[in-house]
């Protein structure tokens, strides 16, 4: 209930039997200010077709390619024209259809991760620099109300100095070679031409690193790792480990994978300071327990007692009303909206109200994933992570 | 994506600080399958103007009352007017508003209990059978994918005749006299001229007898119950507890409470049949725990393995990736829409793919309320409750 | 590390493939206090002997009967006799040994129920008086730690006053027939010759009446019950509901199976008060959950931070090492000894250090067993609890 | 309920104060199976004996020296003389204690590390095989029921080939620099002249790395280590991260830290083959988690029903009643008794009856810490472990 217009939105891929798109969708919708005006949802014509149908789309709004989109939406009257782009292809596809769209004058919200290496991504970063449009990275976790409790709860000190920060992501999906028997997430996930040079890297380890520099507000300086295609044939790595360093003497591990067979969707963060500690897993996202060294651990409810402001204002219901997934992600639109109304130029810094992530983090990850490819590769036991822009970039 | 133009749906109560009309709104919203296109948001003016300014809604939609939503949208083009209406209003209001609203030739979507009483519910009943259009009723926990996991697991027999059902509802929210401190939400429920008959056994016990019976597929053909207000001053009940005796000898135990200090929302099922057992909490929903006499317990995860389809029907989103109680309100909505765009006169009995929740539960219910107050207020060790129409109702 | 010479006792009862009598052999020896002197394992003289054989004994002190046990003992020099005997047989057999042992001079630590109903328990209380010697009634549930730590939050006004008191104990292990074939256990419990008036119901609903009724430190006044034999053929309860009102206007609900099928052993006490409430269960006994108003929920760990000194003197090992059943039981055996050390006359009160379970725990647990019967039988809603001695009785 | 004669050993360290002395003592006397007869507790005069009288010991029987000890016990009756030596002394003295009495005719069942060095515990394994005497290893947790379980289902194949081994051992109790404010087990715990070369690693480390060999079956051949002392001033590690390279191409994690604030003793076991998954956690060690790609997780629990004969012969009491540390403890004692009984030359393997650790985790963890402490020291990225005898050795 903003009383803003609705923000008119157009989405490159997510057609029929897509997974993802129907979630950028649902993420939109769920509060009302977003409408769904055209899209570019597929290569093939008759599908395009067939999926701006079954969502009630004006039929010539949906466009072969996304080129044709850019052109034609930008003769729309500027009041029904589309303003921003859902980005929800493969990855390959993520670095030039967001530079037309920004240079065309378009804000941009794109899957992860935000490009298929970092040169990609920083041809991105110079394209919304120039365009002066917003650009929003769907690092999905870091909306969930409890990350936001977590991360205020380390930057003002309640652990004291970090001293430990584990992050995990299990799944088990990619157990068997489904990608070599007609699973078409799997499929493109593991072929490096789509994917990038990471697989499990890029499609999980990515939001794994995300959230641990998020919470944590430390930026990694060095890491160790090694990268396994456990299952005979794949091409990318399907399994990740690493040691971590971070500023100011923190150590990390991180683990992802999608060869753990039975699990699910296991993103765990902990992170440890000098006087206690926080433990919050996706798979339980509105509870975050606070361990201490002097009184009994603690159990953070998602609308329960002692939130800070800003989770607050990241929930819908009341506490014991499970929100998940869809709903934080809606968070990410949400922000992203608020920023597009407020002629933001780009997502406010963490700690701000309405952050979302976006080019700051769409470049650390792209910096991660090519560090721990050249240091499972080599023979030395540490690479640091390459410079990248400041927070709020 | 149905395909099938939006439902325009209107909206009695759930203006500026309402908390479950919003709710409603997102459920509707969620998959993008209804329109809000008017509403009566509250009986202040200025609230209600306030409230259809925010939702984006033409002024012109924003209806002083009910009465005047009914008689002007019956007069709007057929292809845009309101097609149902959603009450969410205190409950005593629902049975007037969904008589009015079903005899002026729109479906209702309203918000539980049914009614203040039992009597007031069968006039609902009535007046959905002579208009022949659908009623539903929100009892949210109905919806949610493993609730029908559960159902299904019952039904085809997975633990042999049913021998214990036990449900429980625990809050802890009206611990404190908040009805008398200015707490709006407090204030109406305690209040037996707006809350009905019963206040916790009302609010919440409701949901917890729809749960049991929904799930174990048995009625309960007698009850022992203890209702008691603890909170010095407060008119209504605000903990509950029942013994339950159901068809086919199964034995039950009830309890619902709202001064359950430190609770949130503890809604939980069991039920045990001679091989087995499920358990079930609302605030872990997406796991359904089956344990059994002679292997170990099993977890069944939403997404999971080994789901019925009319569970997979009810997921939006893959194994591990949360979802909760908004999205098991919209599954309501989505099941009562199909219904609609089907023609159907009633909802689907359980088991049907798009069952949703209706005037048999909404009896049942009422039916319940009555038998609790009876026997909780005599001497009589046990009452049976009233004899109420069958399934499909 | 006592530092006291080992306290001699005896068995009746306990012999090759009993359970219980194993537990009360770990829970004597765990922690060094306690050596066993002599024993009546069982009727049949020739397990009689090999049981004696296993557990290194002088054959010459295994008796065939209690009563040459009695007669032989007294005969034996001081310094060598036993002092104390544990009780281990079937129920019927409880209150005649006890009273025996106590008039022949011996500390008596008895299995519960305390006997097959309340005038034999009045007959085992005057005994006592008589004789001055310790009885002990193994309700092992009240010797956990974490039991000690919530009955002291409660006494001491954590939670102000108590409104709620749940108590459940679901077992699912005599789902089928097995007492009729020929599983021992089984076949007793189920015989009301041998168990006494209740089956579930004295095997294991005493236990959760009186960890209630300790825990809470409120008395119950009231019961309404009903009380199921599920299996058919069965000729005692399996399965037992209540409602408990306590003194003070306190509610209740105490549910106890043995037909929950899949359920192992779970005792689970819920206590709220007008600030909060207690959770403990069993099955993960090192976790005691508090649930507050105002404030996150805490989690209070066996050997963490904020346990009472009482709590403290009940562990053995540091926090994150589990403590079991064996632990717990082994603490009613070090109060019992300490007692016996002590010379003191009977169970101290709750709340002294070393208080264990006993002629108290034992009328108020037979009385309960008495009213529930008689409330299940009949057509009043409800029935009162037999007046019983006071706490230290 | 052996039926043979109990076995006499005796004591070195563990007096007064001490921590795992009396951990040893509970998990000896708790079977029936041993006693103890004699002690070198304390270098304190005044403190050993107040620790023997305590204990109900002769007096004469509580000696100065080990020394003295081994000597004085030579030349008691054989029928009376100790027959196994428990060493439960800081790290510096385990190998020169253990290779004396082992020289010396006695069996051994000595805490970990087995030595400060590899090269000390390769002395030792001289000691053990000359001496043809028993040598057992407190590697604690390894004796949990649910931890046999483990291995046996790993061992057939139930997850197909194993690919990740993932183990972490996180506790907080050195958060603060309690090692220089008087803490006595802090103190030689941080001191690498009492404990060896490393801190946390030799402390917990070992436990985490034993335990994924033995469960997992599979020897690391190369890893890849960051050890830090996150607390100012200490001399020795206090946290221990390491990539592992598992025989035929498994990977894991090893984490174990003691500053991780807040945390209590949180070992935890994740292994995942091609099938499925395990998932252990110490501090609910009656809980085993199976996670599988092709159907529900299960939840296999100590007593329940699908466990194997060998974890059955490792319970002592049913479903439901927990057991804890104490009883793993026991289960080590009951397996080195045994093996005492049998006259057996060494401990039997991993799959007999009643294993133990012993001489091979000893070897093998020593190797461990050495190959850690190199790899964290340098700069190659892998370091190869030693080899080691085999099992059994």
């Amino acid at each position: 209930m903003s009383g803003q217009p609705k923000i008119r939105y157009g989405m490159a891929g997510g057609g029929e039997g897509a997974f993802i798109g129907a979630v950028h969708r649902m993420a939109a919708a769920l509060d009302g200010e977003f409408a769904l005006v055209c899209g570019a949802f597929s290569s093939d014509a008759e599908r395009n077709r067939r999926s701006a149908e079954a969502l009630g789309l004006d039929p010539a709004r949906a466009y072969a390619t996304l080129d044709a989109l850019l052109a034609a939406e930008g003769a729309v009257p500027e009041d029904q024209r589309m303003e921003a782009l859902a980005i929800v292809t493969p990855n390959h596809l993520h670095a030039p259809m967001a530079i037309a769209a920004l240079d065309a004058g378009f804000h941009v919200m794109s899957e992860k991760p935000m490009a298929l290496n970092l040169a990609e991504a920083r041809a991105i970063a110079e394209a919304v620099a120039r365009s002066g449009k917003l650009y929003g990275l769907a690092f999905t976790y870091s909306g969930y109300p409890l990350i936001e409790e977590a991360r205020v709860r380390v930057a003002r000190g309640d652990f004291g100095a970090i001293r430990l920060v584990q992050v995990e992501y299990s799944q088990g999906w990619l157990s068997e070679p489904i990608d070599r028997e007609g699973n078409k997430q799997a499929e493109w996930r593991t072929d490096p031409a789509r994917a990038g040079l990471g697989g499990c890297l890029g499609d999980i380890g990515t939001h794994a690193f995300q959230l641990a520099e998020h919470v944590s507000g430390l930026k990694v300086e060095q890491l160790s790792a090694d990268l396994t295609a456990h299952v005979p044939g794949r091409r990318l790595d399907d399994d990740v480990a690493a040691l971590l360093r971070f500023e100011g003497g923190a150590r990390g591990v991180l683990k992802a994978s999608q060869v753990a067979a039975g699990d699910e969707n296991g993103l765990r963060l902990r992170i440890h300071g000098e006087k206690g500690g926080l433990d919050w897993s996706q798979m339980e996202p509105n509870t975050l327990t606070l361990r201490w060294l002097d009184r009994p651990a603690e159990i953070v409810r998602a609308g329960g007692p002692g939130l800070d402001a800003s989770t607050m204002g990241r929930l819908r219901v009341p506490a014991g009303h499970p929100e998940g997934y869809i709903e934080a992600f809606a968070n990410l639109y949400r922000s992203f909206g608020r920023a597009l109304h407020a002629d933001a130029a780009s997502s406010p810094p963490p700690g701000a109200a309405d952050w979302f992530p976006g080019v700051h983090d769409g470049l650390r990850t792209m910096a991660f994933v090519e560090a721990m490819i050249e240091n499972s590769a080599g023979e030395a036991k540490w690479t640091s992570l390459a410079e990248s822009p400041g927070r709020g970039g």
